[in-house]
Order: C-alpha cells, then sequence, then structure tokens
C-alpha cells in the first residue's frame, strides 16, 4: 500500500526543486532498473506490481496494484516497476579524449537521445551548462533507455571551463570545416547549442574550429537537421577515423 | 466561421480511413505552408487566426479565432494556421540510385525524422510496405518540418519490389559488415525495418548485403540505437564516400 504522503513526495519528482529537495529521482521499468544494480547509482525503494519478475535484490520491494502504479508513473502507459533513486554526485570533472558539451540544450528527448549516442560511442563524459534541461528529469531518463547508468553528465559554468580545459573546442555551424574532410584533433570537445538558438556568443568565442555536416538537398528551405541528429552524424564520421 | 460539419470534417482527417474517404490532409503552421506553395501538393483551403502573415496565396483563406483554430488543430499548441490539401498521386515508382525502404516502420515520428533525414542528403525517394505507418499521418507531416514536399513516399508489396528492382538490397543488423569499411554499390536500396521486430524475414530473404555501426561502447546491455538515428549515421558514411 502506497501512503498519501509518499504519492505526494513521488509525483513531486517530475520538478526539479523537489529532486533537489528530497534529494531522489524515479526510473521506470524492469529492463531498466535492472541496470541500476550494475551501476553506481543508489536505489532507495522499488515499488512493482510484479516484485517476483525484478528477480533478486537487496533493494526494498513494495507490492503495489495496477492503479496505484499508475498515480506514480510519469509515463502515459506506466510499465511494471518504479524504483525510486538517490541523487548521485557528479565525481567532479576531468578531462575525457572525446567529450560532448552541451550549451542551453532544452528538450528532455534531445538529451536522452544524446546519452544514448554517447554510449553506443563509449563517450564517458557529457559536459552541460548549467540551464541545461537537468540530467534527472524522467523524460531524459526513460529516453536514455538506461545509458544514463553509464555516462557522466557533469553541470558547470561552460565560459569558465571552455577557458581551461586542454581539449579543443569545436562547435557546429552552416559555415564550418566539412565534417568529411575535417581532421580530427586527439583531444575534443564537441559543442552542441540550443535547439532554437545555438550557442551563446559567449561559448562561440571560444571554439578552436567550427564543423558542418554538408546538405546534399538542393532546396534551400530544407531546415537544418535536430540537434541529436546531428550529434549522431558527427560522431559517426568521428569514429570513422 | 467554421461551420460544425466543416469541423468535424476536419478532426476526422486524423485518421488514415477518413482521410482516404475526403482525398484531403492537413498541414499546420505558416512556416510549413508556406511550402506547399513550391510543391505539387493542391491547397483546397487555409483557415488561419492571422491571414495576412501568410503573404500573397491564390488559396481561399477563411480567417477564424484562436478557439476556432484550438478545435482543428493537431497540435498540443496550435501555431498560426491550417491548410486542407489534396492528397497526392505518388507517381509511380521509378528506381532511384540511392533509396531509404521502410519495412513495417510505425512510429510517425520516426517516418518524419526518416524523411527530413532523407531531404537533406538529397534522397529522392522512400518505399514504404503497405503497414508502414501513413505519410498523410498529421503526426509525420509535421515531423517532416516541411521536407514531406520534396521526398516522394511510395506504399507498395515490398517483396515484390525487391525482388525486381536493380538496386542493391542492403539492410542493417548487428552482424553485418562495418559501416566504416563497407564498399558502396553504385544503386542502393537501404532497408530499415519496424521498431521492434526489424525486417520481416521475406524481407530480410531478399537482402544481397547486410551492414552495421559499430558500437565503440564497452556494455554488452546497451541499446541498439533507434531506427532514425541508425539512418542518419549510415547515410553520414554513405554520402562521405
Amino acid at each position: 500500500m502506497l501512503t498519501a504522503h509518499t504519492i505526494k513526495v513521488l509525483q513531486s519528482l517530475d520538478k526539479k526543486k523537489f529532486r533537489q529537495k528530497y534529494n531522489l529521482f524515479l526510473v521506470e521499468g524492469n529492463k531498466i532498473i535492472c541496470e541500476l544494480f550494475n551501476s553506481n547509482f543508489k536505489v532507495k525503494e522499488i515499488f512493482s506490481t510484479d516484485p517476483q519478475k525484478l528477480g533478486r535484490t537487496d533493494n526494498p520491494i513494495t507490492h503495489i496494484s495496477e492503479n496505484e502504479l499508475k498515480k506514480i508513473s510519469f509515463l502515459k502507459t506506466p510499465k511494471d516497476s518504479v524504483a525510486v533513486c538517490h541523487l548521485a554526485d557528479d565525481g567532479g570533472l576531468e578531462d575525457k579524449n572525446i567529450q560532448l558539451v552541451l550549451d542551453g540544450l532544452q528538450d528532455p528527448g534531445n538529451l536522452g537521445t544524446i546519452i544514448r549516442l554517447a554510449d553506443w560511442f563509449g563517450i564517458e563524459q557529457i559536459i552541460c551548462s548549467e540551464d541545461t534541461v537537468d540530467f534527472y528529469n524522467p523524460k531524459v531518463i526513460q529516453a536514455t533507455m538506461g545509458s544514463f547508468t553509464r555516462v557522466n553528465v557533469v553541470y558547470t559554468d561552460l565560459v569558465d571551463y571552455l577557458s581551461r580545459t586542454e581539449n579543443i573546442n569545436i562547435g557546429t555551424d552552416m559555415e564550418g570545416e566539412n565534417i568529411y574532410s575535417f581532421e580530427k584533433p586527439e583531444k575534443i570537445n564537441l559543442i552542441l547549442g540550443n535547439e532554437g538558438n545555438g550557442m551563446r556568443p559567449e561559448t562561440e568565442k571560444l571554439l578552436q574550429k567550427s564543423i558542418s555536416i554538408p546538405r546534399f538537398g538542393k532546396s534551400q528551405s530544407t531546415e537544418s537537421l535536430n540537434v541529436s541528429m546531428a550529434a549522431g552524424i558527427i560522431l559517426g564520421q568521428l569514429f570513422s577515423k
């Protein structure tokens, strides 16, 4: 049974303010929850309509009804279980050879997709401006399909960070060097901007290079690619060399 | 003023059955509507909360209130105008050098994203199995950001088509040839399968080659990439050569 208080606390976790107040976030669905067991994330408790399906775990599991699950799930179609987890320390900021840097990204689906891409390409770290959408947003967590357990996401003052990093800061714009002929430096920060406005001017000033994906279609009215798709195509190229 | 009958007809156009019955579909937002004027699509009429913003057009425009717009829009946040358009003939099926072939793709957002990718890379034609999500689905049309006016999307019996095409049928799977070393044939059908189940066995039998995007991340539990992201990364590689 879920108490009214527990329901209220869990429902509040779709807001960053309450995630920080309680130091908690939600992960939904057995498949992703099982990945938590192999990660550094600490599970506080699990609510499940079918606890046996979760297999062995040291975490306390409460059996709840489908109806109770509906009340605490953030999904349109709730899955089987909800895990309540503690927020993790980001573990500090030490440069890795290839990093993604996000300047004001706002869409949770895009951040989730980019974390999933990073995991695919074995990129260990994503560095975000402080106003980038929160990593613990339930839509981000679910869109990563479990990849959030394997990629370190750090929020920091980007101008400060980009000024002192030893990686080469590379931006993306329509006039940049062609990704197909571009020579890849060894240590890279690939910087991706906000969906509508791109990078901030302060960030742009700290770029050492710009790259772009050539458009082969002839129409001038073709919209530029979505930021996560652009990230995928650029990473596909960077890893080809 | 919108009559109750008009509202009822327009609202029904989120269903394929009614799009076919009335031979109509909706396009929303001035930006995309303006691209219709440079395309082969025929606009029947436009409903707009601010007709002046649309600029000159030969199409009849009806001035409607914000409230009326809410009634006929399929968007969570309705834009300024809705254009009612005639369905187009797909213009027959003549092979192009690089084509995308979709076998049972179900998600409208994925089809929209793939049409947008095709437009970016100048791919003129996408061939779909008959059970692939409908091109005129409002979510597909909006996700293309106007690219649907520049890419020919044909629905056909895939087994029949793939048996007689002169293009090389190339599928994607985890055991395929590495996209980075793969030698690109001149004439390609790049085949993408259903989100959950991949290609049908009948389609798989007609493949001449398989390719795959190597995963650089070390975790075995990393989910395979979303189908539209995989399409983007593969096209990025095909066009690098």
